[in-house]
């Protein structure tokens, strides 16, 4: 048997057998129905992209070595889109005139990562998307915190299960000017920033030392107290005010769990402004679990004027972990309202129009025909998750009352057409 | 501007703008409700296999001609799936000891092909894969066009729209045997016979003639006519009388544009036995739709016994193309149940609290803050498809009573909130 084929899935991908699937399921429309709530309308693209809308923004080597990239037969370099915000800014660049701002965009993207599979990493994974495209006002990020807030409370999630980081990506670059940080030394020490929470104090020390000197004690005692910060910089600074008031407006409309976090970085070099992330506040999943920002400038990039735009991507990996460590998955529930099983010799055309009367009163409805024994037709059923099975002989078939099986309570009974798709419905 | 970004997607992939995906999504849904209603179950998988997983059935060069397949920085050849079948024969086959049979499991995913793009036939394409594994009876086989016939009803498709032509692989090769034809020419012939309607009757006939010489005259009479193949094979014949068994079951569940259909091969060539086709009849439309048949053998790929297994993939192109045929597209209407627009200054979180009360009654609500002009506002909405607008001024905050439009039939009237909700809801 050398040559048999192996079932397991590419390194680093999911299979999603119905179980999975019911699941993924459940988290997309429980996105849907919040984000489309804020009026949101849905969009997608392929997952193939030409090269060319990575290197823009992120140079040549980071798309060959973090991406899968290719070469197609008519010399074409493609790239399996490793995010969604290029391929948005692309769409809504190509048909700017046409399209009706303010847009409320979203999209729940699969995207490919060429990287070594880890907890909550991935080579696929899928992404929910949202993006407000047309607004320059704080409202857009009001607006995007809040969706992403009633995603959350959409799942079950409580205020104290998440804290809601926000900052401003102007406010580093300030604090870096009143300290003379040159540009290019600026960019690394945002990195090492945006690191920060990942290793310790001491090192985290030592690298600012490293780079700026004899000031690093200050900058870090500054970065690690949000009211020296302010007395630093003053309440009354622009950028400030800014934070401040995306904090209160969240406050007026009941989100109470947003905290100023000047170290927020946010990986992307697109943001331009307000960034934020939601953070898993539970003492086993202490962690981000996504987030975004303010990114004015990336529709530029296709000879367009700077259009503003707001939005963040929220994973399906690091959301299954948060609601697993909070109790909040619900567990599985077949799609199959019922098992219409035979017992016996029974005509099969008649229990195929039996199984369409059911269908017509909306019931989902599966057959089972010549099983050897019921004990098979029951295992068969309890294995896929359904939880009713109607039994079917000759003798059931010309007195139309049928032998109707609850797997949950395991109790028979004997019921007409109509108790059964009462049953089944309540 | 030498360096700026173009906006078009990949060669032969699609943008699906929110338009597009709400009718991708319409047909998606409509297969599933019909689908599902036969007891069917989602699943999917991810779009990037191990290329082994195709070379099995198909050979090396049609891998490498007509498929993506690159090779990961682990060495490993990986392909973009270009038929979900083989995927769905690996995910049984990985877990066949856990699952409960019969199993009926759906998925919609998007295929791959390398070839150059043309009316229906793009490099990305989505396509619902309907199987049962399980079951040797010809109950599958009636089950599953059954469910192929429900979608096409699902879309308001009525029998006069398309045929359901059906044939048995087997009938073909037993009649290849009446003629002494060997076994390597018989699969050419196949493959001749199975574009017959795509060449000129001379053409075929000569085609023939080459394969098989001098009884080629005869064979094509009967690939011509039913009634003299059913006489020279007779009607006792076992194949045709699995054939014309199945037909008969559909028609006793109202099935009655079935069609036995001799010269019916079906591309793919895992099926064993009955394969079927859906066929528009509509003249400018006159084409394949889609098809399927039973495939018994695949799962042995994996080292697993056979496992019966009868399915059907229906591709979204194609599909759509039907639909446009025959005047049944759906227009499009956008989700959203109002724009909430403000006139001059007002309260940002006042006007964020009332679209909140608004979500509150299901509604799905948008906001727009301090555009300059109520005909920007109505211009945007319309292009965006949203049918209602609810003006908000400081006057209207303090009374209560809002501005309420309906752009299709261009009244305005003054209304109170639950008037409002009341409309939309209506």
């Amino acid at each position: 048997m050398s040559n048999k084929l192996d079932t397991s899935p590419y390194k680093g991908v999911r299979d999603f057998y119905p179980e999975d699937m019911w699941l993924e399921k459940y988290m997309f429309e429980t996105m849907r129905k919040a984000v489309e709530s804020y009026g949101y309308v849905e969009y997608t693209a392929s997952i193939l992209e030409p090269a060319e809308l990575y290197k823009a923004k992120s140079g040549q080597e980071i798309v060959n070595e973090q991406t899968y990239t290719f070469t197609d037969r008519g010399n074409r370099e493609v790239t399996l889109r490793p995010e969604m915000t290029p391929t948005v800014a692309r769409m809504v660049a190509g048909r700017r005139r046409d399209l009706g701002f303010p847009l409320r965009w979203y999209s729940i993207p699969n995207l490919f990562r060429y990287e070594n599979p880890q907890r909550g990493r991935l080579r696929e994974h899928y992404q929910l998307n949202v993006d407000v495209f047309g607004i320059t006002g704080l409202s857009a990020e009001v607006e995007i915190i809040s969706v992403a807030n009633a995603i959350m409370q959409g799942f079950g999630a409580h205020d104290a299960d998440y804290s809601i980081l926000i900052n401003s990506r102007k406010l580093l670059k300030e604090l870096f000017e009143l300290f003379n940080i040159s540009e290019e030394k600026s960019y690394t020490l945002s990195k090492l920033i945006d690191k920060k929470e990942k290793v310790s104090a001491e090192d985290f020390l030592s690298g600012v030392e490293e780079l700026i000197g004899d000031n690093a004690k200050e900058l870090v005692a500054l970065l690690s107290s949000n009211q020296k910060l302010l007395e630093r910089i003053g309440e009354d600074h622009e950028t400030v005010k800014t934070i401040l008031s995306v904090i209160t407006s969240l406050d007026q409309l009941g989100i109470k769990n947003v905290i100023f976090t000047p170290t927020l970085m946010r990986g992307f070099d697109y943001y331009t402004d307000i960034v934020f992330e939601v953070f898993d506040t539970h003492p086993e999943n202490n962690r981000s679990l996504f987030g975004g920002g303010r990114y004015d400038n990336l529709l530029e990039l296709f000879g367009n004027d700077s259009v503003p735009a707001v939005g963040f991507g929220m994973g399906d990996v690091t959301l299954a972990d948060f609601l697993r460590t909070h109790n909040l998955l619900p567990a599985y529930r077949s799609e199959v309202g019922a098992v219409l099983a035979t017992i016996g010799a029974v005509d099969e055309n008649e229990v195929a129009i039996l199984a369409q009367s059911f269908r017509s009163k909306g019931l989902n409805v599966a057959v089972t025909i010549g099983a050897k024994k019921p004990a098979d037709v029951i295992k068969n059923t309890l294995k896929q998750g359904v939880k009713y099975i109607i039994f079917v002989g000759e003798d059931e078939l010309s007195k139309k009352v049928y032998t109707f099986k609850d797997l949950t309570t395991e109790e028979t009974s004997s019921l007409s057409f109509d108790d059964i798709v009462r049953s089944i419905q309540s």
